[in-house]
C-alpha cells in the first residue's frame, strides 16, 4: 500500500512516520511539503538518518491521487483548500488538521477561518474508531478527532449514552503535554518558561469546545453545552482528562462501571481501569491505548470520570493509523500493538 | 525574638530557614529534629553550609518553652501529641502539621488517627491570614491552612461569601507539584515514574477536602460538600486550582470582578489579575502571592476561578511567617517581599 | 522460543517485555522475581492490564532449564549466586547485572562483592555485539555490557584499536537519565531534590571503569587507567559520554572521520552523524541506536568524540535482544527496528 | 542610589529586578528598552503586576547620564555601540553582555561581530569579583563575566596560579540548564525537542572558550588553549563545570584541598565543600554561591575540579550587584544574602 503524508515536519507527521515504519501493510511512504522540497528528511530531522532519507516532495494533486492513503497534519485552513480536488477521487484521506470536524457555523465561528466547502464537508466522517467504525470503513474522508474530543469523548459516551449521568452540567478539566502545541517555538513553548510551571489556557475558547459538544450529540444525543478546561503541564506527552457530573437518580457506581466494561469489552484500546493509588499518563505513553478510571463520590453523588491517552498517538497519529487499518482490512491493531513505555 | 522550627529537616522546615534567614526581626533559630539530634544541619543538607553550621536539638519542652515563636512541620498524628503541654505556657505555635486545622470528628474520619485533645483543639485558630487576621494576633496556636486550602479558599471565599455563586454543586480540580508530597521518598515521588507523567489522586478522599468545607463554612457560612481532585504534576513547585460553579441567578462578570477586587484591594499577598493569554504558577514560584484569574462563560453562565500559588511559601511556610508577623506586630511583609522567580 | 526474565519488575525487566512483545520469535516470556510469587504482573504495574496479565513465577531451576533463552537483569551479587547450575545446562543466558563483566579480583574491588565463581566466569562472553558477535553467538553466557560502557566503548574503540588517538590520557564525561538508578527509591532519585538539578556522582569510583577499562584492553589491547565521571541528568532516559584525547601524531580528522564511517559501515545500530548545530539524547530516545559525533579542535589538536544511546535499550535491554537474535540466528534488527521517539 | 537597567525584558534584566527589589540602597529602578516605549513592565510580565507597573523608558543617553549605575543586559554587539559616549560621564556602568570582555581580536574572531572601539575597552575591568575586586571598586566600566567563565574560572584559578595542576592539557565539560541561552524562542530552546533530552553544542566553538583563556592569563599566567565543550540540560537554572587536569609533580589531594580553603575562606559566595555522595546545582539554586569539590584519581594522579553556580545569579545578575557593592562601598552581600532554594 501507498501512503502520502502531508505535513510531515509537524509533530503529528513525525509521529506517523514512527509507527507506520513498523505496519506490515505499508509498501511506501511519500513526505509532501510546501517548503523545503527536495530536502532530504534525515537532513532536517537527523534522528531519521539511515531510516528516512528520502527527499520531502512538492505537493502536487497528481501524484497524491496515485496514493491509496493520505494523511493529512497540517496547520488549520490549509486542508480544506487543499483537499476538495481529491476527494472521492481514489486515495483515502485521513484529515488529522481539525478542518473537517465541525460544521460550517462552528468551524467559522471557533477557528475564525472559512471553512471547507459544503461539499467536501458532506463527504467526511468523524474518526473516532470506536464509536463510528462502520462509517469510517467506506469513508472517503475521515476527519480524525483532536487530542482532547478523544479522550473526553471516550470517557464520556457510554454515561452519557445510557442515561446514567446528568448532562446539564457536565464540567471538563483537561490537561496536556506540551507536543499538543505543535513544533513551532514561541513564548508559550519556550523552555524556560514552561517548564516547572502549570498554566490554565484559552479557558472557555478552546476550538475543542464544539467538537467534544457536536461528537455528545452525534453518538449520544446530547446537545448541552459543556464547561471546558485546558492546562499546559511541563511534559512532552499525554493528555489526563477528569470530567465531573452528577449520577443520574438511582444509578449507582456498579452500575457505571458494568456499563463502562460492557462497553468497550470488545475494543483492545479502551481500557476501564479498576481503583488504584495513581492513574496517570506514563501507563500510556507512546502506545494507543485509553484508559479509564471511574469515581463516584457517595457524598454527593457525583460522578468523576477520568481519562489518559497520549495525545500525539491515539490523540493523532494512532488513531490515525487504526482507522487506516479499519478502512483497508487490516487488523486494528496492526502497528499499533505498542506496550506502553511507563519509563 | 527567638524561633524555634520542629520537624526541619521536612520542605516544610526547609523553607521556614530559606524565608526566615533574611527577616529582620528573628534573632535566633533553633532547628528540632526526633532524630539526628547533635548533627550539624548543614551536615544533613550540606547546601546550608555556612549559613545553618548548628547542631539540631532534641525536642525538649524546657527549650521549646523559653522561645518566642516555635513552628511545627511535622507529618500529621506527632503536633497532636507534642504541643498541649506548650499551648498557652508562652511561645506562640504555628502548627504547619494539619493537626488542629478540623474537628475531632473530621479529623478522625479523613486521617484516620486520633485527633488532638479537645482543650487545644478550642485553643486553635484558623491561619487564613486575609480572612482571619483579627484572631489571628491573639492566638495561642494558629493551626497554619493546608497548601490546597489556601488556594482554594482565597479564590472562592469571595463569591461564596456574597452569594454570587451557586454553591450547590462546587467542583474543584487542583493540581500540585510534586514538593507537596514530603521529603520522603516513595514510587509515587519516584523520579523515573513521575517525570513526563501526571497523575490524578486521592479522589474524593483528600484529607483537604473536610478542610476546605470547615474554611467555606467558617467564613462564608455555606456547608455543601464539595467535588475535589488533586493531580501530580512533573515539577517541583506550586499549586494551580480550578473551581466551576454556576453563577448565581441575574449576577454578572462584571461584578463577580468587582467584588473580588474590593476583597483583596488592600492585600499585598492576593492579586485579582487581569485575563490574559496565559495564566501559570511561574507567575507566583518562590514568593508569596496568591493570583487569582476569573472567568465566565456566556454560553452557559459558569464561572471558573482559577487561583496559583507556591505550596511550599503561600501554602506553608510563607503564610505560616505572615501569621507570625500579624501576632508580633512585624509588618506582614516582612521576610516576604519577594519578587516571584518566573524564570 | 520460550523466554524467561528474571528481575522483570526492575526498569531493563519493564524494557526487554516492552521489546520481546514485539519479537516475531517468541512463543512465550515467563516472568520470575524472588518476592510477589503468584501475583499477577499487570497488578503489580497496571500499565501492563491486557498485554501481561501472567502470574509472576519462582525462581526454580528445574522451570528455567526448560526454557530456550533466559535474561537476568536483578541487582549486581545476585547472578553470580543463582546462574552458575544453570550455566551450559540448555538454556542461553544473558546477563544485564553486572556479575559477569570483570574478572574476580576486578568484581571484588569495585563491586565490593563476592565475585562469580572462576569457572562460571569462563564460560561469560562480553555482548558488546558489534566487537564481539563471534563469541557471543556460541557463548551459553553473555554477560551484557553496562550502560555507559556500551555508549563509551562503541564511541573510543575505533579510534583507539586504530592508533587514532593518544591513549595516555583519555577523559571521559558521561551523562545519564535517572532510569539509570533503578526502580528502587531513594535520596538520590526523589523527584523534588532531582528534578531541576545535575548532579556529579561516584566520581573516580564507578564500577563502569573498570568494565570500560577491560572492554579497551580486550578489543583495543590498550591499558592505561582512564578518567571517568558520570552525571544524573534530570530525565529519565538518555546517556550521553563525551570523550577527549589528543589526536595521535599526524592524524587528521579527515582520517578519523574515515575509520569511523569504516568501521561502522555494515552496523545498523551504529551511526556515525556528521556535524550540526545540535546532537542531544532524544535522537536515539526509546531505539536501539548508538550515534556518534566527531569533533576536533585545530588549537589544541584534540579529538572529543561523542556519543548518545537510550540507557534502557542499547544500554541493556535493547542490546541484550541484538544478541539473542545473533545466538538464535534471528535477523539482527528483529524486534529492534525502532524509530526514536524524538519528541 | 538611582539605577537603570538597559535590557530588563531579557533573563539577566528580570534577574536584576528580581534581586534589587530588596537591596537596601536603591532608591530607584529605571528600565529601559529599544522597543515597547511606554509600556507597562507589568503588562509585558504580568508576574511583575504591583511591584513593577511602572513603563519602559526609551534609551536616552541624557536620561541615563543622570543615573548612579547602569545595568546592560542586552545580546552582544549592542553596548559596544551604545556605551562609549557614557563611559566616564557619571554612572558606573556593568555591562553583562559580553562586549566588554575580549580583546578586539577575540571578539572579532569568536563573535564574529565588529568590536566596541579600542579606547572603551581599556576602560573595562573585568569583573570576577573574588580575583579582581580592588580593580572593580575604581572602575568605570566593569565587564561582568559570563556564566560559564565564572563557574570555571572561580574553580581553576586557585590550582593554576599556584601550579597545582598541568595546564598544558585542561579539558573542562561544561553543562547548563537552558535559561542561559535567552528568552528568544527557537528550535533550541523549544520545550518538546528541549524536555527529556540532553544535548552537546558548540563544541570547540563556544564564545566563552577566548573568555576563560584571558582570564587564565590574566589571573594566573597561563596561557595554553583549553578544550571545552558546553550542554544543554533540560533544567531552567544552573551550570555544572567538572574541569580535569594532571596534579604537577609530587602535589597532593591534601595540598590542592588546603589551597582552595586558603584562596577562597574569607570569600562568603565560594564554598569549598567535603566530599559527599552528590554534588549538583540545586545546592546554590536562586542564590549567589559557587561552590567547588575538588576529586583526585590515585590510580592517575588526576583531578576532577567541579564547581556549581546559578547561571543567572552568580553567572549573571548576583555577580554584577555584588560588583556594585565593591564599587559603591555596600556590604558585598547586600541583596545577595540569599539562602539557596534546594527543593
Amino acid at each position: 500500500m501507498k501512503v502520502g503524508i502531508i505535513g510531515a515536519t509537524g509533530y503529528g507527521g513525525l509521529e506517523l512516520i514512527r509507527l507506520l515504519h513498523r505496519h506490515s501493510g505499508i509498501s511506501s511512504i511519500d513526505l509532501f511539503t510546501s517548503s523545503d522540497e527536495g530536502e532530504l528528511f534525515s537532513h532536517k530531522y537527523s534522528y531519521l538518518m539511515n531510516i528516512y532519507d528520502t527527499p520531502l516532495h512538492k505537493i502536487r494533486i497528481e501524484h497524491l491521487a496515485k496514493l491509496d492513503v493520505i494523511f493529512t497534519s497540517t496547520p488549520s485552513g490549509v486542508t480544506s483548500r487543499l483537499l476538495p480536488p481529491l476527494i472521492g477521487k481514489g486515495p483515502r484521506i485521513i484529515d488529522l488538521s481539525g478542518d473537517y470536524r465541525l460544521s460550517a457555523q462552528d468551524y467559522s465561528e471557533w477557528y475564525g477561518k472559512e471553512p471547507a466547502p459544503e461539499t467536501s464537508l458532506r463527504k467526511s466522517v468523524y474518526g473516532l474508531t470506536e464509536w463510528n467504525r462502520e462509517a469510517v470503513k467506506d469513508a472517503v474522508m475521515v476527519a480524525n478527532p483532536g487530542c482532547y474530543p478523544t479522550a473526553v469523548l471516550l470517557s464520556l459516551l457510554p454515561a452519557v449514552k445510557n442515561g446514567l449521568i446528568d448532562t446539564d452540567s457536565l464540567i471538563i478539566d483537561a490537561k496536556s503535554g506540551v507536543s499538543g502545541a505543535g513544533n513551532k517555538p514561541n513564548q508559550m513553548t519556550h523552555f524556560s518558561e514552561t517548564n516547572e510551571s502549570l498554566s490554565i489556557y484559552k479557558v472557555n475558547k478552546h476550538q475543542h469546545i464544539p467538537e467534544i459538544e457536536t461528537g455528545l450529540a452525534q453518538f449520544a444525543e446530547k446537545t448541552r453545552p459543556i464547561t471546558f478546561s485546558t492546562h499546559l503541564v511541563p511534559m512532552t506527552r499525554g493528555i489526563l482528562a477528569a470530567a465531573y457530573a452528577p449520577l443520574a437518580d438511582g444509578v449507582s457506581k456498579k452500575q457505571l462501571q458494568e456499563c463502562y466494561q460492557d462497553t468497550y469489552s470488545d475494543e483492545t484500546f479502551v481500557r476501564v481501569m479498576p481503583d488504584g493509588p495513581k492513574f496517570s499518563t506514563n501507563q500510556v505513553y507512546g502506545s494507543n491505548y485509553c484508559d479509564l478510571q471511574l469515581h463516584v463520590d457517595p457524598r454527593t453523588n457525583r460522578a468523576t470520570i477520568v481519562s489518559v491517552i497520549d495525545n500525539l498517538v491515539k490523540g493523532a497519529a494512532g488513531q490515525a493509523i487504526q482507522n487506516m487499518n479499519v478502512q483497508f482490512g487490516f487488523k486494528e491493531t496492526e502497528g499499533l500493538d505498542l506496550v506502553p513505555s511507563y519509563i
